[in-house]
């Protein structure tokens, strides 16, 4: 644990003073997004910064890939995401002295992120080195409303005597990203990624716009201001554009107690296809009409999309403040970084930060989408169609590698394959069954037909296809996928990885009844009768590895007869382990960087009995070092299906943690969305029990002991369900208009619209002992991370 | 089959004409070497050329390695072979033309490569485009009683009027090697990898000394010359030297049917330790001392040496001149490949070329070494030495991967890992087998105790050590070796890889013989005599695969299970198969690049019944592709074991053919030096029958009908043993002093120096059906390949 320490507050979160070890974290969890447009919280000045960042989303530069040794298949090009030109600066002065955290005197900084607002708001309090002392207000959005549009609202109020007032207002071009790659052409390339195209001043509104040197991207950026002074000073203002710069520049003198406001509103357009002209019009269209509507309205607008957002999703819970809080930011992470994202890839650290090149994986669908699909389902059905648009990709690649249907990318910002390193990527193929479970997913709670029929039965035929391609049937009649990689990036290329059988198997049963379901859809993409039967066939013989001797499940064949990892010679200073040892000593042991088998145990909740779950539970516990993010999520909610609350509990503070108590020390790269929306998942799955099958939606509630009480709501095919609980029982709440029926432990609920249904918490059996993690691995205790006693909240 | 077509004759290899499209080929082919310079067969006069080649063993540069995706213990530099000064240049201007073969009228151009006297002769009738002719006759030779010395006879002679001849003998830095890296850095490090040093010129004596940019390697390169004119005309001589050339211009006019005569002698050194003027020093000792000698007693000192190599180490066979002619150029290669490397590394390529970055593999120790200790034991001695020299980096890089003991480099020059892509190379940890193996045989055929007390102990007891650390017990008390890659480079990372566990248990049986035999050397590596029995342990309890239902070896657990390769639509324009399908694919499926269970069965022919050879041969066989030049010789040799002698010979004239009948199509980036050794191999293991064991040599000496008769000589301790074998008998010929006990087949022969013993061929058995190999990969066929009837040979 390091990092900022954040105010606790059930619907901010702030930091009081200026701590610049921080700053660098505090720029990802102040970064504002609406999925389109990503600002990272750089200070309004611009110095001093972690990490300079404004995004948008499809917006990257492709480099070259350096391989020591060539290999058929290898992607040639890689693609990273750059710095867009940055709309956030506002440089003061005072008299004729810079505004500057490192100098004069601070009597005053705090910065809140209000969960609410979707607002970052700053308070400084400043006095010069001359001895002018001001107090600046600002307030910066990334607007839900208005797609291209962000902005910002700079107050700066003189406290004591008259000062004359400089902000220039910018936006600054070419600014590097941190270095991440070894290779100097590949540095290069990024250290200043654009080239001018235009620069242009009309009136008051100035205008830049850049090409990439490589991908080709023309990207245009607007700003213009309503610039208001509280006295009688009349502002001058004064624009400009250059190449790499354009700048406004206001100056008025105030008099004590006198202020100058200043609304920037900032427009983003980029496109591969069209003209310069146009998207010049579009970026200040977007700006003008921003002006037009006003701070005060883009800033209601934005309340407005929230209260909307939280009215389903918002998680209460009693008696843990921090959890509060934390659960809060977490759901508003995932909605910011999907909510505009319009048939854009939502990226692993979303718009916060450049981290993983700012690339997709898998863990968007399978850890991301199914917390959308219950609280912003049109968010979902946007990044399903993203995923559908890059289907061509997708064929393109599995005929490279010599296999049928599609093969979507590991990692990519445009439905490209992006990896550099096979064995942990093109052999994963398990993305595929992530996408074809979340359109499973997504079309069984809304109930989106256009949707399937648009793109889910594609979907899903087309993997359907490559797992059929990648399998064979042994002489005994079973089949079987070999050399694959499953989720744990400790193991590689292994024979029957349960968890991509289990998975494939739920994609080809999926495909084979979406195609039934519509036939006209599938026969126009050449499914036959025997195609569906094959994939069930295949489904239905798929192997699941399982060790007689140990009585527990296998995560591939022969897994569980290799050596274990020696925990006991394994320091603290060893982790991450694949910091400190080769893959080939990582692969070829058991030892699990994040939940593999344990995924497919909540991902495929009826393969497997309740012991079976509880003995490969315990037997994982025992390997699996989390080194991933992505494990804590998974194994909160099996520790709760089986019984172990405590430990549940621990894991999800470990996930809600993450970033505000930075716990993989690498937060300044961007926020983690995927273990962000496992809180969720954590609270859902783990203690509401949520389960959702074909034939419905099933809830086993039970608390920890540390949550007296959690109430949570999911959409639900247009309807809203609200389950709160408590240790001894559980409300359901419908909101909607028609009935639904849900399981509630071993009974059947029917829920009428606005009748809440109050059913008791069955009691639990033992589940024994709580199962052991490696050597130093047992996450931090819940009560030791979270419990802070109410503030106040 | 492409390339050159050259002469069938059996004592030298030559070619009439001069075909540019197979100069790369030729340049390879017509390469001389003494293993510490060597001179690829480029034009004396420099242009046209293939690829420029002039190489000195140990001199290369180090250059970054590029990762997509960086990894714990990737090698960060990688090593590559690099031009030194070229002394090979002799530019001839007749009067005012400049000699050019794609100018003129060429009335002949011969080029001969004599394997008993080790040179290359030239013999060209020329008429300039303006009526000159001239007869220029080249000869050259890398000397082998002076290592740092080549030496070129220019003859010029005036055919039919007076014509002045001017001669530009050169030393030329520089020169760049073909590129084969994508990485500009890469490629511009060794575009020029030189910066001079000195230039200098003292008397007719000219030395030019660079040093590398980054391994910081300083070499010196100088010449000198014998020039006699047969006429009155006095040759004006000038010598200058600059930056990266030194010239010697000489002039004559010659009289019809006079000729000038020019020695040169080029002296090469290098270091990276010692200084530019001790260099210097000794390069221009080097040809004074050349000088002194003059060139018709350094041609003599060549048939020397090579009339003793050739005294024992010959392979006479009847009635295939062409296999006659191939063998001898293969043993020809393997000689001059190593005979003065003196502690230095035997590359891929020898110094034919610089494929491989002319980089070391494990197939030096397991194909090449085994040749040179019957041949040329002191070669392999030195060869030996050279990897025990590199046992610190063997030990430095076990610690990095967390290993006990040494881990020898999979691919290297100074051997540091020079790898870059791990599942094909550190995983391969057979390698240390190979090299252990080496020793083990090396030390058995020579009785050599000093150099087993000085280097073999401590190599066997390090790669055992690395072996018990790398391995695992299980609970049934069987050790095994996960996650490991054998030779076949179409699978990786498999668990229990035969070969390796069977070479892993001969290196620890061998280590703890080594150790009881030298308990003092042992004793101060710390070996105990708990680690011996514990390597003793391990050896006996090691897994050797075996699907039983299929009643064959597997490859490693598991293969014999997995999907076979579809090689019914795979099309020949698919193979090499690695350049149109992903490692992930070929990995996962039975299809074998080279023999790897196969080689097994050859290097531990005591562990498997000739049933079980049988059954794996034939096994393996159908699903052999043999993308590699490794793969023919095993194959050849356990076909003959187990009785499909006509399979034996056609892998035989794979082998045979590679580079002179250019079987990859790359023979112009270097000769295939383990592939041509196994030539030897193929004779002498396959149809002879050779196995050594610590009982002693055995034979099964039985002929194919192609081949009436063989003959083939080996140094055992000291003493040479011949065998003349034909169908029906074979003659044991021991030369030496002291007795030795062999096996015939079944019998024990005590043999007697000088005093032939002949013992008849039992009947064979019969072997059944020849083994099918996959579609279209079945060998030519012999009789198409080799069998040339008797030209005057």
């Amino acid at each position: 644990m390091s990092g900022a320490q954040f105010d606790a507050d059930p619907w901010t979160v702030g930091v009081r003073g200026l701590n610049i070890e921080h700053l660098a974290q505090e720029e990802s969890v102040f970064g504002l997004s609406n999925g389109h447009i990503g600002w990272r919280g750089n200070l309004d000045e611009g110095d001093p910064r972690g990490v300079a960042g404004s995004y948008l989303n499809g917006v990257f530069e492709e480099h070259p890939m350096p391989y020591a040794e060539e290999g058929y298949g290898y992607p040639e090009k890689g693609q990273a995401v750059i710095n867009v030109a940055n709309g956030q600066i506002m440089r003061l002065l005072v008299d004729d002295e810079a505004f500057d955290v490192g100098h004069g005197e601070m009597n005053e900084h705090t910065r809140t992120l209000d969960l609410r607002d979707g607002a970052l708001t700053r308070s400084v309090r400043w006095t010069s080195p001359a001895g002018r002392s001001v107090h600046i207000e600002s307030s910066r959005i990334v607007s839900f409303s208005h797609r291209s549009v962000a902005a910002i609202r700079y107050r700066v109020h003189a406290i004591d005597e008259p000062v004359t007032i400089t902000l220039l207002s910018e936006i600054l071009a070419n600014e590097p990203l941190p270095i991440t790659h070894d290779d100097p052409r590949v540095q290069e390339l990024l250290a200043a990624p654009w080239t001018s195209v235009d620069a242009a001043v009309l009136g008051t509104m100035a205008t830049v716009s850049h090409r990439t040197k490589a991908s080709g991207i023309l990207a245009a950026v607007s700003m213009d201001h309503i610039v208001a002074a509280s006295g009688t000073g009349e502002p001058q203002i004064r624009t400009e554009a250059g190449d790499d710069l354009a700048r406004t520049t206001i100056t008025v003198t105030l008099e004590r107690g006198e202020h100058l406001e200043v609304v920037k509103m900032v427009g983003h357009e980029w496109s591969d296809t069209l003209g310069a002209s146009t998207l010049r019009d579009r970026a200040e269209t977007a700006v003008a009409d921003a002006l037009r509507v006003g701070w005060v309205r883009l800033l209601g607008m934005q309340r407005e999309r929230l209260a909307e957002y939280w009215a389903c999703a918002d998680v209460q819970l009693e008696g843990a403040l921090r959890l509060q809080q934390a659960v809060r930011f977490a759901l508003f992470q995932v909605f910011q970084a999907s909510v505009r994202a319009e048939r854009r890839s939502v990226p692993g650290k979303g718009l916060t930060g450049a981290g993983y090149e700012g690339h997709t994986f898998w863990d968007f669908e399978a850890f991301v989408l199914p917390v959308l699909t219950a609280t912003s389902p049109d968010a979902a059905k946007e990044a399903l169609r993203w995923r559908h648009s890059t289907l061509e990709h997708a064929r393109e690649r599995a005929r490279q590698l010599h296999l049928k249907g599609a093969a979507f990318a590991w990692r990519t910002i445009d439905g490209r394959e992006s990896s550099g390193y096979w064995p942990a990527s093109t052999a994963a193929f398990h993305v595929n069954s992530a996408v074809a479970g979340a359109v499973i997913h997504y079309v069984r709670m809304t109930g989106d037909e256009p949707f399937e029929r648009e793109a889910g039965v594609e979907i899903l035929v087309e993997t359907a296809r490559l797992w059929t391609s990648l399998g064979r049937w042994d002489e005994l009649g079973k089949f079987h996928i070999d050399g694959v990689t499953g989720p744990d990036e400790y193991s590689a290329i292994a024979d029957d990885n349960l968890y991509t059988n289990v998975m494939a198997g739920m994609n080809l049963r999926g495909a084979a009844a979406a195609a039934r379901r519509h036939a006209d859809i599938a026969s126009s993409l050449g499914v036959t009768d025997a195609e569906t039967t094959a994939w069930d066939d295949a489904a239905a013989a798929m192997t699941v590895p399982y060790n007689q001797r140990r009585g527990v499940h296998s995560q591939s064949v022969g897994y569980t007869d290799h050596a274990r990892w020696d925990f006991e010679h394994t320091g603290s200073e060893d982790y991450p382990l694949q910091d400190h040892f080769p893959y080939f000593d990582l692969y070829r042991k058991q030892v699990v960087k994040q939940a593999d088998l344990v995924l497919a145990l909540y991902f495929a909740p009826d393969m497997f009995s309740l012991p079976e779950k509880a003995a490969a539970f315990r037997y994982y516990e025992a390997i699996t070092v989390r080194d991933s993010s992505l494990s804590s999520t998974p194994q909160a909610v099996i520790a709760a299906e089986v019984g172990h609350l405590g430990l549940a509990s621990d894991y999800l503070a470990e996930s809600a943690m993450i970033d505000l108590d930075d716990l993989h020390d690498n937060t300044e790269q961007g926020l983690h969305i995927a273990a962000l929306a496992g809180v969720w998942t954590a609270l859902t799955a783990g203690f509401g029990g949520l389960r959702d099958s074909e034939e419905g939606l099933r809830f086993r509630p039970r608390l920890p002991p540390q949550v007296p009480s959690m109430s949570f709501g999911l959409q639900v095919r247009g309807q809203t369900l609200r389950l709160t609980i408590t240790p001894a029982r559980t409300t359901y709440l419908l909101r909607g208009e028609r009935p639904l029926t849900v399981r509630h432990f071993d009974e059947e609920l029917s829920l009428e619209p606005g009748r809440p249904v109050v059913v008791d918490t069955p009691p639990s059996a033992d589940p024994g002992p709580p199962p052991q993690q490696p050597v130093g691995r047992t996450p931090r205790r819940f009560e030791d991370v979270l419990a802070i006693v109410e503030e106040g909240g």
